[in-house]
């Protein structure tokens, strides 16, 4: 009755009912069902809650529940568990499934081997169209994809790819090498994750093959994943350009949250404490126009509000590749021509209206080219330091939104005084 | 010899090479290939750059590519062009594919009508095996994906999925209603693009069927069209999180680029006015103590950058809509907790350096307590904002951080100046 209803719905929805139970209702669950379908639900949990329900299973149980998942998808929970756990589940699991996780599991990290399985199909250029298709439906229950096939020759390397659209319309006699396409478009075991999520977006695949160096078929990483993959890492550029090294989950603590932010907030502190010391620099400036210090927020916060768009911008262009075709420098000067714009602009405005406001022309004119000069500067910083991060191979998303707003405080801060006290006379 | 070569390469790659080339070469490759190869190719190019090649191609070619394109990727494409461009190519088109394109065209921007396709293979539920398979065979060629059949009634309702490998492996006599999977996750026609990524992502789907309200089979989304969709929803928060509408394209003019960037920045500076203003309230307060105004761009950077934080983390949390299970109170709570706690921390280390640095126990604490107040309000704030944004239906990504950090700079010199002018007596 429970177990009927429950195996009508799909995985996922049964995936969601499950994380609502209490622990003896979902004990009562594994008692209920076959190891495949608590695996099933597994995979449809995500990772960081699956953990704690393989340590409450019997552990014997949690180890078919192993062997019943794609080896992918095990490798990734078994990440998340200390090493004595992972070695006591392999060595109760079946041997068979024991062997492919063991050789995922020492795959680094966002690398194309850590999101590839060994549940492929594969077949030999030597062989009949009839033969593959009887292969084909044998490996079908246990495979992640059965949609592509995998073409391999006597020594095992990667030769061909063939769709089972082509396999369906082909005729029965048709030897493989006849029909399989040898366009094939392969990742190297070590590439970025992130680099083969673009590839998927580009080449539209449902499936790609994973290689050694001497196009040894290691795998294949299937595009269910790679919408894993695409979620993770905008997650991650979005967090990093608001100063955030790790996003928190939603079920963290307020301490494990603060933990977090507190790292990139302490350097921004001290990075502030620069710019008060700068600002002490002018200090007799100040005590003699103290209506200058009405506009250094206003001055160092536009500065850094366009300098944060640059930095979006150059980023994003960075991450999709687009400005290595268009060549970087071309962006630079960009840059540099949109920020005098937006500068000039912005700065014709705030002298109008401080002209109006204060009628005091020359602090209307002190204050507008400030922040004509500071916005360009700035439009220009927030370009070239994810620029320049590229080219010394460090990610460019670290640059951070924060990040650049106190660099350009600092600029504009010198900027701003720089001009006050130079034209000091002209100021009452 | 030039055909062959280039046809043996992916039409991805073929893509990358057509749009390097000049004009001169690009007619001759139309003269080249056929309308079906340049359909290939289209499909490879960025939306933005597509449209200039039909233009230069004679519109009686030019209409043969757009019928033997995807439905989908077709409408794309003529949903850049204009009225009576539309109108021309639709009437020189054949008329099955004109009249297919044409149901999709009316389909609203972003919405899951938007990304669909009608080239789906879809069988009635009283067929046998052998006879869907028939079907399936001839259908092949012109179909998105024969992954999915789609069952339907004798009204044409949608009543059932079929997966290929369920098809492939069953005996030929078997009719579909017995083998179909009753297990239907569908999408209405008028749901956001985004949240139909979300159910790719949960459920694992290669496609999903697309319904009206009465549950007919109105087409299809495929998931390579979800992973384009993917990358313009998070580059779409990602800019917006940044003060931008819209990201620049990478051969976007500075004036374009510029005009894109102003409209934020010119709110953001008369709100930067306001807060100009604002200190102006207290000059009385910084002529007496001149060395406050040192600290105002530290204060407001800080509020500034932990409300940045605090928005990214509420804005992540609404989009996957991981906050709406956890009770957005919740979030909230936390978030005023982690403000405190980051606050302290820093108000901490502000107030000892303070103190060593300007031996000032006053100034110090004055400082060290305005961090503290100022943090804690303003990672409030930054959670607080987008939820409240989400209660009123708008989306809460067009808060931005350089939306937030004005905020917060007004937030904290009201603390800051606040506080100073009511202890201005232990300050020297
Ligand atoms: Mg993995
Ligand atoms: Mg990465
Ligand atoms: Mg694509
Ligand atoms: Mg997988
Ligand atoms: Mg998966
Ligand atoms: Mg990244
Ligand atoms: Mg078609
Ligand atoms: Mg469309
Ligand atoms: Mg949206
Ligand atoms: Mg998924
Ligand atoms: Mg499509
Ligand atoms: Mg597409
Ligand atoms: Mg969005």
């Amino acid at each position: 009755e429970f177990r009927e209803e429950f195996l009508a719905i799909h995985p996922y929805d049964q995936a969601m009912f499950f994380i609502e139970q209490s622990k003896e209702n979902r004990l009562r669950i594994y008692a209920y069902l076959s190891p495949e379908e608590i695996a099933e639900i597994m995979i449809n949990i995500e990772l960081e809650e699956t953990k704690q329900y393989f340590i409450e299973m019997d552990p014997r149980f949690a180890a078919m529940v192993f062997s019943d998942m794609p080896a992918d998808d095990s490798v990734d929970i078994l990440n998340e568990l200390n090493k004595e756990e992972v070695a006591s589940f392999l060595t109760i699991m079946d041997k068979e499934a024991a062997d492919e996780i063991k050789q995922l599991l020492h795959y680094e990290e966002k690398t194309a081997g850590s999101i590839m399985t060994t549940e492929y199909v594969a077949v030999f250029k030597a062989q009949t169209v009839e033969q593959a298709m009887r292969h084909l439906k044998k490996e079908a229950p246990n495979a992640e994809t059965i949609y592509y096939l995998y073409v391999l020759n006597d020594v095992k390397r990667l030769v061909g790819v063939l769709s089972l659209r082509d396999l369906i319309v082909a005729d029965e006699n048709t030897r493989i090498e006849e029909i399989m396409s040898e366009k094939i478009v392969a990742v190297s075991v070590g590439k970025d994750q992130e680099e083969v999520a673009q590839m998927f977006r580009d080449y539209d695949f449902l499936a790609l093959p994973v290689v050694d160096f001497q196009d040894h078929l290691l795998g294949i990483i299937t595009v269910d994943d790679i919408l894993d993959v695409m979620e993770e890492e905008a997650s991650e550029d979005y967090s990093k350009l608001a100063a955030m090294s790790d996003t928190d989950r939603p079920n963290d603590t307020a301490f494990s949250s603060a933990k977090k932010r507190l790292p990139w907030l302490v350097i921004l502190l001290f990075l502030g404490l620069f710019t008060a010391s700068l600002i002490g620099q002018f200090e007799s400036t100040l005590d003699q126009v103290a209506v200058l210090a009405i506009f250094i927020p206003l001055i160092g916060g536009m500065a850094g509000n366009s300098g944060t768009q640059a930095l979006a911008v150059a980023i994003r262009g960075l991450a999709t590749g687009e400005y290595e075709k268009l060549g970087k420098m071309k962006l630079i000067v960009r840059e540099a021509t949109t920020g005098l714009m937006i500068g000039t602009v912005c700065g014709i405005v705030i002298m109008l209206v401080i002209y109006f406001w204060k009628s005091d022309i020359y602090l209307g004119i002190l204050v507008g080219v400030s922040i004509m000069a500071s916005l360009t500067v700035a439009t220009f910083a927030g370009s070239l330091v994810p620029m320049i991060m590229d080219r010394l191979k460090i990610d460019p998303a670290v640059a951070s939104g924060p990040f650049i707003t106190t660099i350009n405080d600092i600029i504009s801060i010198l900027i701003y005084f720089g001009l006050a006290t130079t034209f000091m006379a002209y100021l009452s």
